[in-house]
């Protein structure tokens, strides 16, 4: 299938490479553009000089940007998407941005006969390189089914959940789940090396119990160990749960928990650690 | 093996039952003899008027009861389990309790030649029942040694932590690490359903990724149901941070997150909301 692939960061840059060795005929564009003159090294495929011509012919374009701002300006821009793409044709955003834009785009893309998705991504940098995304996905049932057998070359769980903006939704729940549970660990980690026990030993008895978790079992001992450098970082975490406590605010739902721990993150951003991955909240401590 | 059991609560109960059917000749004393003498009629085993007569001619005794003044009286009183025991015998106490009662009560009974190992478990009730607690141990290597094995027949995961009050700050970390958690899913959880999310598939979805727990997979279905009554209550929580708190005062521990939600649960108990479990922090929201 030709396909565009639009925002080769981190994420972005994996996730196009495993399209085109899926045999898919992929254009890339990114802002920077030496960075897809390298994508195109790597991987061959074509580089464009924007948006709108990366999206000339494709039957779908994938977005994977950094906020809303972001998504708006490739999508709806003078040289975006939109102005590209041919009637029948499918965008995917995989952008972590607000259900509100998803809603948004949406309409826009509709009256030009074009399908959009909202589809943000879990499983960080090493979920991209490895093609095993969680991808959480809103819009329309059509586009899904059409979509979701090519979101396969990068994604292990790609899920349908519902409406426009639904996608957005279902990340930013994991979002919140995951604000408290690094606190949680950070608070219990400091206490355990503060009282003189072998944290390793810790985690490995806990991690078999109801304190189980992922973070635990992942980040546990790399918090023991002092290192945070694994692609999450704090700055992104807080763009995510800036957008998820707007959303919050509309829908009139509480996170105490999710809003003391962002101020937390703002504290080690102030400190210069904002390049850290969310897991150095116990640096704080 | 000729033991004791001091305090037939949801935990203990069963947990003397494993014992009987391990082959163990059971000697139990409760509180409530009522409760001792159903036990005898379930398994066997005999019923002691105090906790000094179940002990006399034990080789080891297994203590689980509420609080550090009931596991002092069950130990140090003049009906206490040390006035029975005859020396090379083990105390293991599995009441949550503080780190400084442990290494209090060892000191005691090493004066008597008796062992004594703290011994908090995880798990819960249903854990209790199945046998597959995880017992997190301190005291001394060659009582741990002796006793590991017979805690076996309850415990899937049996493990030395180190000197006396080890086994207790490991659950204190433990309990740290849950508190934070459940508040985040309760957050989380709250914003899917007002967000008219099927919360279900949201919990579905996430689960596969960085935000999976023990806690999002077992206890999130139930939160989505509004059921409560799995087992360890508001009540039994709150004791644990007190005494996790206690520790973290001495040590120079912050704990943010674990305190605001204890907040959570006094308000929660002081609405008659006690005996619900811990996940029913998502009523607050």
């Amino acid at each position: 299938m030709k396909v565009a692939f639009v925002g080769l960061g981190v994420m972005g840059y994996p996730m196009a490479g495993h399209l085109q060795k899926a045999g898919h005929d992929v254009t890339v564009y990114n802002r920077t553009s030496a960075r897809a003159a390298a994508w195109v090294d790597t991987y061959a495929g074509t580089h464009a000089a924007t948006p709108k011509e990366a999206a000339q012919g494709a039957e779908m374009v994938f977005v994977c940007v950094g906020n809303d701002d972001d998504v708006r300006s490739v999508v709806l821009g003078e040289q975006g998407v939109l102005a590209g793409l041919s009637k029948g044709s499918i965008i995917v955003d995989h952008t972590t941005a607000s259900a509100h834009l998803a809603v948004e785009l949406a309409a826009a893309s509709k009256t030009q006969g074009v399908g959009f998705l909202d589809a943000p991504v879990s499983g960080g940098q090493a979920g991209a390189e490895n093609g095993v995304l969680t991808i959480m996905v809103g819009g329309e049932a059509n586009d899904f089914d059409r979509a979701a057998p090519v979101m396969a070359a990068f994604g292990r769980t790609v899920k349908h959940m519902g409406e426009s903006g639904n996608g957005q939704k279902t990340k930013m729940v994991n979002q919140l789940f995951i604000a408290g549970l690094i606190q949680s660990l950070s608070e219990g980690i400091r206490f355990a090396q503060k009282s003189g026990l072998d944290v390793n030993e810790v985690i490995d008895v806990i991690k078999g119990g109801a304190a189980q978790s992922w973070q635990l079992e992942n980040r546990g001992p790399t918090m023991v160990q002092g290192k945070f450098d694994f692609g999450f970082a704090i700055d992104w975490m807080r763009k995510d749960l800036g957008i998820c406590f707007e959303e919050a605010d509309r829908i009139g739902a509480e996170t105490p928990v999710a809003r003391l721990v962002d101020q937390f993150y703002a504290e080690l951003q102030a400190q210069g650690h904002n390049r850290d991955d969310t897991s150095s909240l116990i640096r704080r401590l």
